[in-house]
């Protein structure tokens, strides 16, 4: 039987894997390493960076393939996302299929934790379902990049008693959520954060944490503070070549 | 200076510490435990073997302290809530001002990620502020017991494209959050996951999650298993004579 792995590996902080994590990359005989293009180069050298200082054994293999990119304005926009599913399932029934011997463990790195806007597990289920190659499955939770956010800015998600919001940055562009007085927002490339400035909300915001690149800005999100982390984002990400940022708006309440 | 850390240690697993949870226990010379009452000694005990294992150093100290306990049934809500916090931030102070020499450092082990559903940062910060002992301090992400949970089920928290609502038993009473398909649910003493049955809704729940205890249950949200996850929850609470349970409640969504 294949063992397969889908391993949380923080958001950018080497020090965010855990003990589970560090143990189980020290079974893996094959790493996949899903290439999303250029642009993400850094990222692929954390993952090799934390290979280095994590794994004691040797004789691992490490298998890179290419993540078909999604084709951005089809015609038939449902039928294109089925489609690049499918595109995703075959590269990693390949991979699980024909890079690991049978009794072999692979281990796809999952950046921050597994559960949180990430397709990997997805993936591993939509392979297992096709029934086309056994294996055994186990997913290592990770430190997400919310969590390290508000851990650098030492404070919490959620106010005392009340709930707390995931979304994206396209779905927070239709409006404030219902019933949510905080929003941790993530995948945002258009500064959404811009339409909620004087309604008395406060901004955390983040870039690159817990990479020796992050920045950190927050306070009461008026004009002059969304302008000031539009212009930093802005300036970073040229800088860079690219940025992940996230951030959580809060709307303080009365206890 | 002293130096205060606010540190996550997972919810259960001890292997769901991170590598620098791990490295900030051992520069610590004072644990502060905060007993919470008998039914938590479990909890406590957790604490102990989380140090046993990874603290190499030795010498350290550990200091134990009553947290208050809440007036559940006061005349007047909010000024009870506001006392108790200035009961909790004299605890707090006492134990940083009075229990650590200059130059030491304390430690608080979080249970799960210190930016969920906990009060730690909040008193830190409220010591902090009356500004009558000088100190650090740093907050260590974790694992929460969500992120377990999930990991545990194999699943993600939200779907593709949509929103993650974190909420408590007592806000979901209320009714099902606008504006989210998937609702984690946290501190909830009443099952409340009954009032959504056989509205299509699939439930992810578990208990003692990480732990040699951990029971997991999920499905389809029809009225057995509803009936199923209750009697399993109150019987295993009879035995421990403790529970701790979350469950994902989750809408499917077409993509
Ligand atoms: C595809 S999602 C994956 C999230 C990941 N699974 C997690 O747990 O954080 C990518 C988004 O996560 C956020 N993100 C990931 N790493 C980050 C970091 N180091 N700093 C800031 N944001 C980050 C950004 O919002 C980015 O658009
Ligand atoms: C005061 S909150 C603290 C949450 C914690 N900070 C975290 O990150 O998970 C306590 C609630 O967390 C959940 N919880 C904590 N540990 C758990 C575990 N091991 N299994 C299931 N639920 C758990 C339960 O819903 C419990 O009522």
């Amino acid at each position: 039987m294949r063992k397969i792995y889908a391993i949380g590996i923080g958001a950018g902080d080497p020090e965010h894997l855990t003990v589970q994590a560090v143990d189980r990359l020290n079974r893996v005989d094959v790493f996949f390493v899903l290439d999303k293009g250029t642009a993400k180069a850094d990222l692929v050298r954390l993952r090799q960076e934390i290979l280095e200082r994590f794994v004691t054994r040797s004789g691992y293999r490490v298998v890179t393939a290419q993540d078909p990119e999604r084709d951005r304005t089809p015609p038939d926009y449902r039928a294109a996302v089925a489609d690049w599913h499918q595109l995703r399932t075959d590269v990693y029934e390949r991979l699980i299929r024909d890079e690991l011997r049978d009794g072999e463990t692979g281990a796809f790195l999952v950046w921050g934790d597994p559960s949180l806007y990430d397709s990997t597990i997805a993936l591993v289920e939509a392979v297992l379902a096709r029934g086309t190659v056994a294996f055994d499955y186990e997913v290592v939770p990770g430190v997400s990049s919310v969590a390290a956010l508000v851990a650098r800015h030492r404070t919490t998600m959620n106010q005392i008693g009340r709930a707390v919001q995931f979304t994206t940055g396209r779905r927070l562009s239709q409006g404030w959520p219902a019933d949510a007085d905080d929003v941790c927002v993530l995948l945002d490339a258009h500064t959404t954060f811009d339409r909620f400035t004087d309604q008395g909300l406060w901004i955390f915001w983040g870039a690159y944490v817990g990479t020796p690149a992050e920045i950190l800005l927050s306070g009461p999100l008026d004009g002059s503070l969304a302008e000031q982390i539009r212009e930093t984002r802005a300036e970073a990400r040229k800088r860079h070549g690219w940025i992940m940022d996230t951030y959580l708006l809060r709307r303080p309440q009365e206890e």
